[in-house]
């Protein structure tokens, strides 16, 4: 499959980059957000509402859907895009993640990992080889290594042992990789050492992957130490390949990582958020169940212009979550989901007119929070 | 409000007229179905999408709306179809049927009904006149008066004295009507009794209202029990006004009921049966969890042109209805009111073109149904 990866232009403050990703499903700009379609679906849209929001690429769970309706069904029914109706390019995770957070009765060996499902506590044994088989057989546009996400806080010397096995995995996925197959990112783990994580991405970047993803944050650990794992281990990749920071965030981890280097996220906050009724809005989060919304005929957000925001008042946002309606779910998806590519829109004109710093600085106001922006000013 | 119903045509072979009924939300031709909205929502559903389906008016519960958010509070937003979002008609019940089968701890009294809500057991009273309020505050198009929908079987006396009460409310409903309300409809009840139900349908004419329901069916009685029902009622019933069969029904139902000469039709079927993987095709029904459709890559009727059979496989939708995902029930809610929609226009369509019995028999025997057409052949 065809894959590039090309600078736009770099920011002067910061490691920020506006980049150009191109796939046999499109091409998009980064830093980019891509919305999580667990299931085979960005939960409670269609295709159509996510193009009409400005989404340009999601991720699908490989894990999921290995187990339901499984790859190999997916794959006869012409591929993931056409199974699920989405044009767009599509990056899948490799399992690893779930295996770790949701599969029971796990057992690593050096060969891969046991496990059983949640679903049905099926027995399944999944290998680097076999993630990278099944991730083709969905006809996805960008994939990754089978990893393990170690838990915060672990062992150091678990950390180092996992990391080290993860380092080999992923040498395996390359190994298997044809011509033909999805692009391959690498996972950079290592917790929160310094050491582990600098010695993982020189490893990876010496076995030369097409992009690098930051994987084990957004785990518990403090955000400090998130910000540390990125100034620790960017700087180490190269600067043609796009780097990911997997499962993060919120708005202001986003702006953070982006002022760091990172070109990729995802994230299920905005549409978990949704369906737990808590908005995203210029000056903060919102609970939209609360009282003094009642009658409250102002759209969520008098500054947005998502369908929502367009054409319904708080007061029946409100109304449709305490009644638990199927449509408090997807218009408060349609909102969230706006806020965060409108957000990363406004990152990339900030990026574009050099004047991120200025933009960072007007919206950690706006939400209230105190920052310190030092840790920004590295060159680039 | 303005209301108006005007005949464009009688069928000669059964009852069946094609009409046209206008209101300050706009008009729409007869034999209509118009899809139930709940809490302020055809479940799952936005009202664009209810436009594309081809629907033209919607139903809304007194009921529900009056407990929450309250009828006050909708007034206070604009009135229910700036609340929701929606500026076609709306018919609203008049609550009494989900008094009798949600409200618990009811008394009937002459002077109404007390009971306590389903939500919270929180104790309420409400008179004839108080519907009429109600519904004059949500600004509705069509109201109906507070009846009382007695169970099927019930006692010969209770469903006299009933009826005698149900059409002294409908009295005193027409009496607190004011010249800028909505449209009011008496509701005609009497069980399966042919002498109350044509003493019940006197009374009401008598009175005089711009429509008339026939309630109190569908409600566990034969399906012969129905049709006897209408072929005693509707003779007796202005021509001039539109005929409502409250809560009807299944395909089959709506085709006799049009032949005997009803208008209006709601019914919570196709959009429950859809969240419940029941879809309705030319050809009858299916469930779509079987594990036949697990690789089919067919759309749930090759014969729809329905957003979801554009770009579905059954196999998609058995997935997210196996994978309980919000897009299932969206995507079967399309396809199935699209269904009802359509096939109530084909009815319109064959009424035109003076081929209804042709159409009945046609979708009788692609059912696989058997029938006695002789009951339709009635005079004018």
């Amino acid at each position: 499959m065809a894959f590039r990866f090309e600078i736009i232009k770099k920011d002067s403050f910061s490691r920020a980059r506006l980049g150009s990703v191109e796939t046999d499903h499109g091409s998009f700009i980064s830093p980019a957000f891509l919305p999580v379609g667990t299931q085979g679906t960005v939960k409670s849209l269609t295709p159509e509402e996510l193009v009409e929001i400005g989404v340009e690429a999601i991720l699908g769970n490989t894990y999921h859907l290995y187990l339901r309706p499984g790859h190999e069904t997916i794959g006869k029914l012409g591929g993931l895009h056409n199974f699920i109706h989405w044009e767009r390019p599509i990056l899948t995770d490799s399992g690893g993640f779930q295996i770790f957070s949701l599969g029971t009765l796990r057992k690593i060996s050096e060969e891969g990992v046991t496990f059983q499902s949640h679903l049905d506590g099926s027995s399944h044994f999944l290998t680097p080889e076999k993630v990278i088989e099944i991730q083709r057989v969905l006809g996805s546009d960008i994939a990754m290594v089978l990893d393990e996400c170690v838990p915060y806080p672990s062992a150091y010397e678990y950390v180092r042992t996992s990391m080290e096995r993860t380092n080999r995995w992923a040498k395996r996925c390359l190994r298997t990789r044809e011509e033909t197959d999805p692009a391959l990112f690498a996972i950079i783990q290592g917790g929160i050492h310094r050491n582990l994580r600098q010695e993982c991405a020189q490893t990876l970047v010496e076995m030369g992957f097409q992009g690098y993803a930051i994987g084990g944050l957004s785990v518990g650990e403090p955000k400090s130490a998130m910000l540390d794992v990125l100034k620790w281990t960017v700087p180490l990749l190269p600067e043609g390949a796009p780097r990911y920071l997997m499962g993060v965030g919120t708005p202001e981890d986003m702006i953070d990582a982006v002022m760091l280097g990172v070109d990729l996220f995802d994230c299920v906050l905005p549409t978990r958020n949704a369906r737990n009724g808590t908005l995203f809005t210029s000056s903060g989060k919102i609970s939209i169940k609360q009282a003094q919304y009642a009658e409250d005929p102002k759209p969520v957000d008098e500054a947005c212009t998502c369908y929502t925001c367009r054409n319904y008042s708080k007061a029946y946002l409100r109304h449709l979550y305490l009644s638990k309606e199927i449509l408090s779910s997807r218009l408060n998806t349609i909102h969230n989901l706006y806020y965060y590519i409108h957000l990363l829109g406004r990152i990339r004109e900030a990026i574009q007119e050099g004047s991120l710093l200025d933009f960072h600085k007007s919206h950690t106001s706006a939400y209230g929070l105190e920052k310190d922006f030092s840790i920004y000013f590295q060159s680039n």
